[in-house]
Order: C-alpha cells, then sequence, then structure tokens
C-alpha cells in the first residue's frame, strides 16, 4: 500500500507534468500563428480577424514582445472575469450551465472537505487500531481514515452523524443549484430573440392519407442528393481557388482531368470546373425532382410552424389523435440540433429498438472483456507471425518483440476504450432521437453506467466486471455494499493517483489542445487552399458532453464515497474541479463553437447522477459500517439511502418538467410583447427556410414550389414541412378559436 | 401431502356449499320481500316498484307460485342474457370492465389448460420419478406435475418452449384486451351525453393572490357545515314521520325533548321539528357566512368550468405556470367522484406525506405480524383474567377455556384482515389523492402488494412475511427464485384448497348478499320510518374494487404460475373465474349501484399486475428448472422476463395515455357536434350548480352570490369554483383567440 511519500511523489510529478503542459500553453496561446487554434470562438463570432495579416512578418508568427511572456498565467483571471450574464451572451446557456457542473461540484465539497478535517481527521486519529496492528503495513494516510478506528467503537457516531450531514448540506446544493438553473433556462427562453423552434413543432408518426399525396407535406430521405451537393462543394472550392491564383499571377492555370488532378490531359482550370459545375447543378436538379416524386424517399414526419409561440406550446403539450403512437407531437429541437436521419421510425420498431440497445448496453458493459481478450490473444507474437509471415526477422529482434509483448495488449483496450464514445453514440443513434442534443443525453446516460461498473466498482473489487457480475450474483444484496464497502478505505491512494493522472493531467492537457494545434498546423500548410478552407480547418470543437459529464460525475462519485471515509481524498478532487472549472471556462470563452443550443435540457440528468452517487456512498458507508462490529448502530444510516430517494422524487416533481413542457403563461407574454412591439413583423418569411435538410438548404433552386399556400390556416407555411394536416387533425389543431 | 382423494373430498364439501349457497340464493330471491335485497339496482333507476303494494297480503311477503321454485338457475342464462352495450348503458363502463377481467382470466387460461393437458400432463406421467422414490409420500396429482420429470431429463425442454407459448399466449391476449378496453373507453368517452367534468379541470396549488381576496373563487373547508347539514336532515325525516302519521290518524302525534324522544317534556311533535328545523336553518345560514368569510376555511383550489371540451382538454394537458408545482391542472373527477378533503396539500407537504405511506406500507406489509403477536400474547386466558378478573369463575369452565385458547388469537388475526382494507384507504387518503376512483386504484395497489407478500410467498415458505424478509436478504438475488421455485410444485394442493374455500365459496356467498339481507330486514322492521328510510336501507353496495381486483390477480397469478408446472390446477381456476363471471354480471346487472363512473381508468392498473404475475410465474420456473440438472439448459428461459419488461413498456406507451388524457381530435369532434345540434343550450345553467360541496347542495339558500360573471370569459362561471384567474393566468388561458 502506498504510503504518505508515494503519494507526496506522485503529486509533485503530476503537479510538474500539469504545470508543464500549462507553460506550454501559456507560451503558445500567444504566438500569433496559433491564434485561430487558441481563439477560434472569436473568430466563428467574426470579431476577431487574423493577426497574420497586420504588422512586421516575423511577429507575423512568433510573438516577439517579452512583457507578455511574463504573465503568462494571467489568462486564468481573464477567464474568470467574464460576468455570467455575459458569457451566457456570448457562448450559450449549455456552455455557462456545463462549466456550473464544477461549480457544483466546489459548493458541495469545500464545506465537506473542511467539516471532515475538523471532526473525522481528529477521531480517525485517535483510534489507534493501526498502531497497534504493527504487522499490517498501513500508510499515514490510512491512519485518518476511518481504518484507524477499533472495531466497536463509539467514535463511529461521527462518521454517522457526519454522513448526516454531508447528505443534507448535499440535498441543499442540489437543490439550490437545480432552481438556480431552472430559473436560468426560464429566463434564457423569455429573453431570448425569436427563435424558429420557438413556433414549431415536430410531428412523427404521421399516418398515411389516402386522399392526399404524400410528397405535399413530408420530410425527405435525400442521402444521394447529400452526396451530390457535398461533390459540388468541393468543386466550388477549387473553382475558387483557381479563380484567386488567375487574379494574383493573371494567368490562366491549368489543371489535369484526372484524379486529384494529378494525371490526365491538361486543360483550363477555370473553364474546367464552370463545367463540373455546371454539370452537377443539372444532376442535382435531376434528383432533387426524383426525391420529391419518389415515395420511399418520403419519411411520415414534419415541421409544423405555428403563428405564435402559444399555439406551438399547446400542440406539443397535448395529444392530439386518439391513438397515442400516431401525430407524435413534441418541441421542435431548434434547427442546428435535428439529427435528420431518425424520424421515419414507426412506434413499434422504435420500442424493439430500445429493446435491442438496452440488451446490447447490458453485454457491452458486462462482457466486453470477451472481444477484447480474445483480440489480444490474437494480437500476440505467435499470431503476428501468422498472419505477416514476412515480419518474421523483424519480430525475432528481442527489443521489439519486448515491446508487442508489453503494449499490444493493453493499446488494443485502449483503442477500445478510445472508440467506446462513438459507439454508445451509434447505439442512442439506433435507438432513435430525433435531436443531437438527445443523442449526447443517452450516450453520457450509457458512459456513466460503464464508468461506474468497470472504473469505480472494476477499480475497487478488481477484476473484470463480468467476474463482478457472477459475485454479485451469488452474494445476499445486504452482502454487496459490505463487501465493496469494506474494500473503500484501501482503494484510497489507487483513486489520489487516478485523480491526478485522469484528472489534473487530463484537463492540463485540454487546454493544451495539442490535437487541434498539430491538425491545423498540417492542414494548413497542405490543404488549405482559399480562406473558407482555413476557417473549416480551425475545428474549434465543442464541449464533450457524452463523454465529459460522467468523467465528472465519476469524481463526484468519488468525494462523496469517500469524504465520510477518507477524508484526505477530498483536496485532490477539489484541486480538479477547480482546475477545471477554470480551463473550461476558457476555453467555452475562447475555443468551443456549440454545435447546438438545448437551454440546458441535460441538467435534470447532471442532478439525478449526483443523486445515484449520493446514494451509492450511502449504501457503501452503511455496508462498511456494518463490519466495525458496532452492534446494531449503523441501521442508524438506514434512513439516509430512503430520505435520497425521496428528495430525488421531490426535486423532479418540482423541476424537471421546466426543463421538458414550456408554460403557456411565458408563451403567451412573450407573443403578446412580440405583437406589440414588432406588429409588422413578417413571420412567414422568417420561418420558411428555418427547417430544411441541410443538402436542400445549399441548392439554389427555387423553394417556393415546397411551401403550402392556406392564408386562413393558424399554421404557418415552412418549407419541407406539412403545412395542411389531414382534416380532422386539422379541425383540432390548438388555435381554432373558441369564443 | 394430500392424495387426489384428498382433494377430491375437499371440492365435493365445497361443491356442495357453494350448491347450498346457490339454492338458497335462488329461494330467497324469488321472495318479494327480498325484492330490495336483490334488485335494488332498477329501485335506484326508478324503474321497479315495491312488489309489497300490490296483490294479496301473503303474496306481498312469500313466492308462492310454485312453477318459479323450478328453474331455480334460471337466473344464470338471464345474468349472460344482457349484451355488453346494454350493459354499459345500464351500469357504467367500470362496471363492464370488472366482469370483463374474469373474461380476461378465462381468455388466458382455457388455452393453457387445454395446452398444459395436452403436452405438459403426457410429459410430466411418462417421467416416473415419483414411481421409483418410493418412501416419498407423493400424492397422484404430483405424478401429472413437474416433480414428476426426472433430472436432468430432455422432457423439460417440453416445459421451457410450453412456458414461451404461454407467455406469448398472455401477451396476445393482454395486448388485445387493452386494445378493446382503450378503443371501449374513448368510444364511451365520445358517445357519452354531456357532462360536467368533460367542461371541467380540476385547478390545484393556487398560490395566494395580493391583489384580490382569496374567498372569491375558491373551494371550501365545510366541515362543521357539514354537521348541521346532517342534523337537519336526521329532523327533517322525523318531521316526514309525524306529518304521515298525523295524516293517517288525524291526530297530533306527541314526542318527547330529550334524547331519542324517550324522555323530557312531551311537546307537539309537528310543532316541536318544525321549531328545530327552523333553528338549524338560522345556525346554518351564520355558519355558511362564517364559512365564507373565514380564510381557515378556504382551500387553495378550483373547478374551472370552459366552455368548450376543446379547452378543456387543452387547460387540463398543459403546463400553465413557470413553477410547475403551481397551478397544477388535471382533469377533473366527475362530480360524484370529488374526493373533497384532499384538496388542500401543498406540493413539499404532499410528497412528505408519500413518503411516510411508503415507509408505513414496507412496515405494514412486512412487520404486521409483530402487533398482532403482541395483541395475541395479550388476549390469553390469563391476560384477560387480569383485565376482568370478574370473568374468572366463567373462564374455569374447561370448554369456556377451550375455546378462548383455539379461537382468540385467530380472531385477532381475522379482524386485522378484515380492517385491513380500511387501513389501506385511509393509507391512500393521507397520500392526497383528489377523487374516490383514484383513491381507490391505490388501495387496490396497496392490497395487491401485502397479498402477493403474505398470501401467495407466505403460503409457500410458511412463515411470517418477517422472516421472509430476513431470509431474501441473506440469499443472494439467483437463490431467491430457486428457494421459492422448488416449494411451488409441493403446494399445489394448498392453493388448490385455497381456491376452493376462498374462490368458489366466497363468490356464491357474494350473490346471497347475506349481510344486507340480514341488515335489510332488520332496519325494515326498526328503523324505517318514512319511504326516503326504506329507500336508503336498500344500500346495494357496489364492486369493492380494491379488494376484489388484487383477489382476482392472486389467482390469475397462481394460474400463471402453476400452468408450466402443476396443470392439474388451472379447471379449479377456470371454475372460478367462469363462476364469479355470471355471478358478477348478476349483480352488476340487478344489484350493485356504482358511487361514481371514472370509464374504466383502473385498466392499466389491472394489465400491469398481470403482467408482474406472469414475471414472478417467469423467474420462478427459471428458479425451479435451475435445480432439475439439466446443465444450463434453463437459461433459455431467461429472455422471457426481458421480453415481459419489453411488452409491458410497449403496452404502456401505446395505450396509457389513452385512459389519462384526451385527445383534442375527439373532443373538438363532439363539441363542433354539439354545437351544430343544440345551438342555444345553455351550457352555463347546465355547469352551475355541478360542483359543489355535498353540504352545500343541500341548503336551499341563493346560490348567486358565489358565483362570478364575466361576459366575454371564455370560462364558464360555476358555483364554488374560481371563474376569475388571475390576469396573468387568464391572458395564457387556452381558449385564447389566435387568428
Amino acid at each position: 500500500m502506498a504510503s504518505l511519500r508515494d503519494i507526496v511523489t506522485s503529486a509533485s510529478i503530476n503537479l510538474l507534468s500539469a504545470f508543464g503542459f500549462l507553460m506550454a500553453f501559456a507560451i503558445l496561446r500567444i504566438q500569433p500563428f496559433n491564434d485561430r487554434v487558441y481563439f477560434p470562438r472569436w473568430y466563428k463570432k467574426g470579431t476577431r480577424s487574423s493577426p497574420t495579416r497586420s504588422g512586421a512578418y516575423a511577429s507575423k508568427f512568433v510573438n516577439l514582445d517579452c512583457r507578455t511572456y511574463l504573465n503568462f498565467l494571467n489568462w486564468m483571471p481573464a477567464a474568470l472575469r467574464m460576468p455570467e450574464p455575459e458569457l451566457i451572451d456570448h457562448a450559450g446557456l449549455d456552455s455557462v450551465a456545463y462549466i456550473r457542473i464544477y461549480l457544483l461540484g466546489l459548493k458541495i465539497f469545500v464545506p465537506l472537505a473542511v467539516l471532515s478535517f475538523m471532526v473525522l481527521v481528529p477521531v480517525n486519529w485517535i483510534g489507534d487500531t493501526l498502531e497497534r496492528a504493527k504487522d499490517l503495513n498501513f500508510s499515514n494516510i490510512d491512519k485518518l481514515s476511518i481504518s484507524n478506528v477499533p472495531d466497536g467503537s463509539k467514535g463511529f457516531w461521527a462518521h454517522i452523524v457526519m454522513s448526516y450531514v454531508f447528505s443534507f448540506w448535499t440535498f441543499y446544493v442540489l437543490y439550490s443549484e437545480y432552481k438556480v438553473l431552472a430559473t436560468m433556462r426560464a429566463d434564457y427562453l423569455a429573453s431570448e430573440t425569436r427563435r424558429p423552434d420557438q413556433f414549431t413543432v415536430l410531428v412523427r408518426n404521421i399516418p398515411p392519407d389516402p386522399d392526399e399525396s404524400v410528397s405535399e407535406h413530408i420530410v425527405y430521405n435525400a442521402n444521394k442528393l447529400a452526396s451530390l451537393v457535398s461533390k459540388k462543394r468541393d468543386f466550388q472550392n477549387w473553382y475558387i481557388y483557381y479563380q484567386n491564383k488567375f487574379e494574383r499571377t493573371s494567368k490562366r492555370p491549368l489543371t489535369k482531368t484526372g484524379f486529384m488532378g494529378l494525371w490526365g490531359t491538361k486543360v483550363d482550370a477555370i473553364d474546367h470546373y464552370t463545367s463540373q459545375i455546371q454539370k452537377l447543378n443539372e444532376e442535382e436538379a435531376v434528383e432533387r425532382e426524383r426525391v420529391k416524386k419518389d415515395p420511399d424517399a418520403i419519411v411520415p414526419a414534419a415541421f409544423v410552424s405555428f403563428k405564435s409561440r402559444w399555439a406551438a406550446a399547446v400542440c406539443a403539450q397535448t395529444q392530439l389523435c386518439r391513438n397515442p403512437t400516431l401525430w407524435l407531437t413534441e418541441w421542435a429541437p431548434e434547427p442546428r440540433d435535428v439529427y435528420w436521419d431518425n424520424f421515419a421510425i414507426p412506434y413499434f420498431e422504435l420500442t424493439i429498438r430500445r429493446l435491442i440497445i438496452a440488451v446490447a448496453l447490458f453485454f457491452l458493459i458486462f462482457f466486453f472483456m470477451i472481444p477484447i481478450a480474445f483480440v489480444q490473444s490474437l494480437a500476440n507474437i505467435e499470431g503476428i507471425q501468422k498472419v505477416f509471415p514476412f515480419l518474421k526477422p523483424l519480430i525475432r529482434i528481442e527489443s521489439v518483440k519486448s515491446v508487442i509483448q508489453g503494449f499490444l495488449p493493453g493499446i488494443v483496450l485502449k483503442i477500445f476504450l478510445a472508440v467506446l464514445p462513438q459507439i454508445l453514440m451509434t447505439m442512442s443513434k439506433i435507438e432513435g432521437y430525433p435531436s443531437i442534443s438527445a443523442l449526447d443525453r443517452k450516450s453520457a446516460a450509457k458512459y456513466h453506467m460503464f464508468i461506474l461498473v468497470n472504473i469505480f466498482l472494476g477499480s475497487i473489487i478488481t477484476g473484470s466486471a463480468l467476474q463482478q457480475l457472477k459475485t454479485f450474483i451469488d452474494l445476499p444484496p445486504t452482502e454487496i455494499p459490505k463487501t465493496i464497502g469494506v474494500y473503500i478505505p484501501m482503494k484510497a491512494n489507487f483513486f489520489i493517483t487516478y485523480i491526478m493522472v485522469d484528472g489534473w493531467a487530463g484537463v492540463a492537457a485540454e487546454i493544451l489542445r495539442l490535437v487541434p494545434l498539430v491538425l491545423f498546423h498540417l492542414k494548413n500548410t497542405f490543404l488549405v487552399k482559399t480562406e473558407q478552407d482555413r476557417y473549416e480547418a480551425m475545428e474549434p470543437g465543442s464541449i464533450d458532453f457524452p463523454v465529459g459529464e460522467p468523467r465528472i460525475q465519476l469524481y463526484i462519485l468519488l468525494g462523496l464515497v469517500y469524504a465520510p471515509i477518507t477524508p484526505f481524498l477530498l483536496p485532490f478532487i477539489i484541486i480538479f474541479l477547480a482546475f477545471a472549472y477554470v480551463v473550461f471556462r476558457n476555453q467555452v470563452i475562447n475555443v468551443y463553437d456549440p454545435k447546438y443550443e438545448s437551454a440546458a435540457a441535460f441538467w435534470p440528468d447532471v442532478h439525478k447522477r449526483v443523486v445515484i452517487g449520493l446514494f451509492i456512498s450511502q449504501l457503501l458507508l452503511l455496508g462498511l459500517l456494518s463490519t466495525k462490529k458496532i452492534g446494531r448502530n449503523h441501521f442508524a444510516l438506514l434512513p439516509l439511502p430512503v430520505l435520497t430517494i425521496w428528495f430525488f422524487m421531490y426535486c423532479k416533481g418540482r423541476f424537471e418538467s421546466g426543463f421538458i413542457r414550456f408554460p403557456l403563461q411565458e408563451a403567451m407574454v412573450k407573443d403578446t410583447l412580440e405583437r406589440a412591439t414588432e406588429p409588422q413583423f413578417n413571420l412567414k418569411a422568417y420561418l420558411k427556410d428555418a427547417y430544411m435538410h441541410p443538402v436542400f438548404k445549399s441548392s439554389d433552386v427555387e423553394k417556393s414550389d415546397f411551401t403550402f399556400e392556406e392564408e386562413k390556416s393558424p399554421l404557418v407555411a415552412t418549407t419541407r414541412v406539412a403545412t395542411k394536416l389531414s382534416p380532422d387533425v386539422h379541425s383540432s389543431s390548438p388555435v381554432q378559436s373558441d369564443a
């Protein structure tokens, strides 16, 4: 077991490496040629122009101003300076809510750490079990942990009482944070400027109507069209490149007609691409006509826009049809957030898909080691020799052999863990959610379960999830927390190291953006032809919610579990949370370009997972104390999990609907206000092209043939959208006047 | 263990006693003086007049027509003859849905029994385990059960395959029945004549409004008023009695002013009661004024009626206010169904109450034997001698002593079980549901859990629920189905006897209505003074859903569990279900007077509990087979529980909202139809007095001062109801035109 000195050494190494990352970041970020890597958000917003365009040649690329090197940490206060309302305005509520998760962790753990060190550490120190049991090799950290309190001691009452205090404090912080977020969301939705999704409802599972041609009002399936459009964009880019070249050199550039312009007959480049684009335009028009007429390309879903927010709110919240699986209505996700591939799934297939994915997720979590082990068994020396016999001489070299034997199995696992989020995202896509934000949330939920079983439990009870499953199946339910509980104190050192390696260093690596840095410079050197290319090469990225959030939850879980057991772990978590808070605030301000804005729709999930962590921590403490021979006193903890469930139900009823539904009161207030201030606003024109499949958006053909005009209808005709519902449903549409 | 002969003997006894009940019923029901006991439904409907009023004096009371005695079973075809649509019209959809539960059971078990006897019984018979194991005392029934198949036999594949067949058949029946019920409910709601609840929404948790006096628009808390009203009704009854007497005898009757007219000064009875009623009228008026002005008597809830069903449907389904725990809207229960005491509970208190009741229910189910045992320990000879020393000589008599010792402990348990439904109903009331139908449903859910743990599991693993709880906590999760599973085949005989005693005899007793019969004649002889009294003495009762439905579920559970294990049990269940179906059809037609009409709102619960039964049966078969040494073949059953969960989710999404929400399409169709056919209907007058606290209903004072007129409002002013919401909410009320 690691001693205090080991921990200090490890901490120093990790602190140093984190410090190294920070230094590198501090130097790299003030170099002008990295400006687009560390400040892409401002480019995307259009408020920052390239520093490489002005000034002396050298200072275009390298920062020669020495003074800026001195204050190399000044990005930190800068990151903290922007007030929250401005930050919401700058980066959206999603980003602000995300960095508030770190703040939530800090609010929970700082008081917990203070209390623990004031109350529990002295109690643990006084108990001298580990002093007496000299034969066991305990470290100094363990002397501060619950392991140092002798069996049957009255000192455990301190832990029981503190567990109540910790839980109630966590309840309080969670509750007030949920309340703040709910208010922020409501304010955000209320203060927002006009957005198409406020007026729009997504209608799915539209039954076929024998009286009407479906093609008049339904979303299209346009995959072939998409490939044509992307090809055209490519050609247009080349065209602009040669056009620029021609303008600069005043000499008509030539190109070859073969692959990548590398071989084939030489032709005039500008003429060539002009004719190519022309040809593609024609093909596209044909394909577009085909898509519009092909019944197989039509999907039984539609975006229906209303003339008022109020009408949309009513339509999204009510059941239209007697059969509750037809004419399903829900809030339309905002246009960027729409996931276009998932509109066609009927209800029965949807439930079957969810069943299959649930079973698959179970197997993925508990049996993922089986295929990994299989691949690892193939990826050994003999396997490689069989598949690639020509490598034999190389493998015979002793050093190469040892590298392969040492690293290959690990690399297979690493690769699996690296692609795991992608696998989970694919699974969520199969489940058929219609928006990217929902896909992100569902992937995060899956990843959270994976981490819980394979990282948290897997590290405590060493062994694969499969072995754990076997153990748990063979153990009585009361034994499970006991079995895990007794291991908990022994694993404190491991988790401290984990927090430093994965947490501290991971956050420092995040701010350095090493991969985007290298990629940008590679692209800039070899691929970028036009200014548009350079703009696209920035790849600012965005918050990786499906991976990031479950990881924070792991740290919060660790903190809650160890707070009453090994308080010494808490400072490490606090440092992680504080550091991550600053770093992500910087990233949100300067780097990330959000893919969508869901107005913090993920907060109920965050709240739920913290509550799950709290629940687990209470059960494990109960299990641990039940082995401490304190009679039946540990049952004093039994009300805590019950209270936690109650707290969860209470918050769910109190706040959750604010993240799903849109109250009519707010909608009506906004409608009235808008009608008073802008009575002449042309809503129809505004909404016309809002919801359009991306491939149609880039086309230049006239769009009016997709809309269906009906002046008296309360619905606003929008492109690619059902404007005329079948008559029976239309008559019950919510804006029907009733006076 | 009981042999086949024991079962036959027991069956004969039970058949005979059931037959005796039926004979008694057949004779008693055709006696005119019992007419009001066996046909009260027709009296309540006003289509049957008392046969005691006409004909010869003797035939007023006794049926002297011998021919009617011959066809003593002709009530059965009569009960089956009425077609379902007429039955819905006659008794309401609730009653029809309730007797369809028995039909559901028959649809499941008749094919299951046929298949079992064709496939499983031969397989069981061929296996000759029990023949060889002569030392164990097995009965013939067990030779037909799974116990007769030797360990490791391939014959178990028959049970595995049949378990799939049974499950899929049950899925099919459940699904189609849910579909039928959903359609019936939708049709019923659509075809129904105008009802106040179609236009009305119950609004709860109305926040206090500083600008407006609450008393103008809120439900009142009127308990003292209720007692005054009931006293007045009593006096009015006496008044009518003396009035009648005076008319008959032409002599002014006298009464005494003391208790029950038994002592005190003699006064003229009619004058006395006239003055008393006058006095109470004045008191009532004062109290009514007080209630209206007392802020403590006001409850933050209101029934809000709209001018159209469509507007009510929109209001009931949407969120009005930013805070989702305020201005809660839901469909108003129909006026008879309103439970007036539960409107005042704020959200926080509601969740606390539910938490407390959940914990209390847990203790009730698992620890109810502790107080019972305590009372039993008091209720022994010594205890009685201590408390009532004067009984000592009596107790010394040997026969009395043995009776006390033999019966007393049993009686304590019987009393507890008899009052248990009342306890559960009280618990549900504390949980704060606003309608009687919801209270019934929640009580049934609690009773179902009690039966499941204490009767089903309690009979299999003999021992108290507390001991079971201990066992289950100490067993691994996989061991629990195994442990229960192995006991299952041995308990078949016990459950067959249980079905006959509790099921067959219970149903026969239900139709005899012995208690109402005796009570009616007692009341008729001693208490009935006026025709109104006789009408009230009928007490037709109604379907006892909270007790009856969980009991059917127990039989369905037994059938599902034993179908693959001991098919011999199925015929007993089928006889029970068929018999109960006929009996309850008769009761619904001739006897019961429904307390309310919820349009089969309980069906999702029924469906859920059958699915739970199916799930349990699959787990138990899995556990049983895992002890049969068939390798890992029993894992072939593992997909079944997963499929069952999926089936449940699928049906929930497909049908449940039809039992909670009212589709806008239907509402709009009905509104339009009605406006076309009856354009001049005065809806306001119709809705005015619909939702009124019962104590106000009986009063004669003018009611117009409770309504608030606002001609332009889309809301219909109704008595004791908020007609003017506070302005901000009002502006977002769903009937606001949007053109």
